[in-house]
């Protein structure tokens, strides 16, 4: 590291006062030879145009917040990968908040807004609180919520509809002839994996079959939990012959699971996954999985953030991206590569 | 959103001139009346402390960057993972470059560092040039490379020993039994690329194999460009009976090329990876990789930079983070679980 100049040097270069000095790299007005005498000793001495002092100036940060739950989730690495070539072709850093499933750390984060680091913000709420809806409405700088956010929540909205996502596997299942159609959730006091629930219960109801509540099962959205819940199913429904996954991830548990207890995939149970990530194409057998357009639902959250950031007005929007059904080996022996 | 208090609006509530609300807000002495009516206004007002007002004063952005190639390769998740919870618990915020393998991108971001929007910074460079070498020297921030950098590279250095770890996994597949041994490698101008090739060549002359040019391919360092690879090298050299993948992602595309064209692994291909990623236990089979302690080396390059930005002194460090071999069912059968 090399010795930087400070106000003090720049002053005593430039002899004026610090005073002086300051006012000048604040971009305050200042008498005209003052100002040149300045900026002439901080270019001599190599002063670096400093972004806190010309984001003062500015009121901008250059930097765009996502703030997300866990950095190791595919889905939301899917987003950060549309996120961050759009944000950066505009002009802006990408700070990266992993909230690490704490709410009040993503309280935190939107309370950093009123401090002006980020200009922006695009978040993916595991649950929304009170807090949040006070937050959101107190924040002067644009937010944009992927995921399912409340009717007149004001920050613009991106989701997807994972109860129509979640009917799309369970039919899929049951007309490659399963009758016990299991279902290993997250947590269901978090927003996704509330309405998976409500979903999986409808689509079973629509179908004319039982909601057997032995075949449901809830761990957390990780794969050593989707394991274990997966690992409960089995020992409490022996019978059952086809998984929906609220994740990739618990999907992968499953596999490991059912393998060990050698039972087929798909020939005994199918497994299907949700969010459609990398992770599907990797297990063997590849993974059946509803894509909820993780990467979609990023390249849109990044569009109306610059949108606002550009100055766009106008009431709080709403985009839906529609999910579809990838079928792979894991539901289909005949598909298989 | 609602109105912000401006620099104007405290000034008018206080009644004093803006260049004193200025002074206040940036630290700089000013009669304790002035100082007192303007904090008063501005708490009145509702005004947030700026991060920008606060960092010019304090010198400090409380940020920390992570600049890597790639943010879809695991290995650098395994990283960030480890680095995000370090830096967070001593009060940074993490800023994310993804350079998109662009040597000027890396040079941007170096440059980027005397503007001071992050205090530090940790680099995993693909690729170091002389103009890396010069903005080294000439940091104004600490800055920490993960990855091979030459002897005298003026900033702390947290490597891993590559050679090392590819005569390991050469070593693995001979002792099982395989003398066709292939190399499916990274572009060679990148730092890993070079190195891996070299240690390749060396492993199999330490072994008396001969280093037969048809066994040895370049792609880049992703999934379908390793799959690509795998296939020219198979037309060229059928005979193989083992493959070393630069890394995980090649080594997955390796596997599809390989099930593909009816080769069973590892009865007749053995499949190693290198990385050691979550990638390497989705796979089916599960993949024999080479650690090259991603996860440790994030680690390590967090507390060397927390240290320096504490104010720790001293010559630049260099830490080697020793690499070992996972072995998976990809070249032992009887491993699979």
């Amino acid at each position: 590291m090399t010795e930087e100049p400070t106000i003090t040097t720049i002053a005593q270069r430039a002899g004026v006062s610090i005073a002086s000095v300051s006012r000048v790299l604040n971009g305050l007005p200042t008498r005209a030879d003052t100002e040149r005498r300045v900026l002439d000793a901080a270019r001599e001495l190599g002063y670096a145009p400093n972004s806190a002092a010309r984001s003062l100036k500015s009121r901008r940060s250059n930097q765009v917040g996502f703030a997300i739950a866990d950095i190791g989730n595919p889905a939301y690495l899917a987003m950060i990968r549309e996120i961050q070539p759009l944000i950066k072709a505009a002009g802006y850093r990408l700070v990266l908040h992993s909230t690490d499933t704490d709410t009040a750390d993503e309280i935190e984060v939107l309370r950093g807004l009123g401090e002006r680091y980020i200009d922006g913000l695009i978040m993916v709420p595991l649950r929304m609180t009170p807090e949040h809806l006070e937050m959101f409405a107190a924040a002067r700088a644009p937010i944009v919520v992927i995921g399912g956010a409340p009717d007149g929540t004001p920050v613009d909205n991106v989701r997807t509809d994972s109860r129509t996502g979640v009917r799309l596997a369970v039919e899929h299942l049951h007309a490659i002839g399963r009758r016990r159609i299991g279902f290993v959730n997250g947590p269901t006091d978090t927003v996704p994996g509330a309405a998976r629930s409500a979903a999986y219960a409808e689509a079973l109801a629509a179908l004319g079959l039982p909601h057997d509540p032995r075949l449901a099962e809830v761990g957390d959205f990780y794969r050593a939990d989707g394991a274990r819940a997966t690992a409960r199913l089995l020992r409490r429904a022996p019978d059952v012959d086809a998984l929906l996954c609220a994740n990739d991830l618990i999907a992968a548990g499953a596999l490991d699971v059912l393998r060990a207890a050698g039972r087929r995939v798909p020939e005994d149970v199918a497994v299907a996954g949700m969010d459609d990530t990398d992770l599907a194409t990797l297990t063997w057998p590849a993974l059946t999985s509803v894509s909820l357009g993780s990467a979609e639902r990023g390249r849109v959250a990044a569009e109306l953030l610059l949108d606002r950031l550009r100055g766009g007005e106008g009431p709080p929007r709403v985009v839906t991206v529609r999910p579809h059904l990838v079928v792979r080996a894991s539901t289909a022996g005949e598909e298989a590569r």
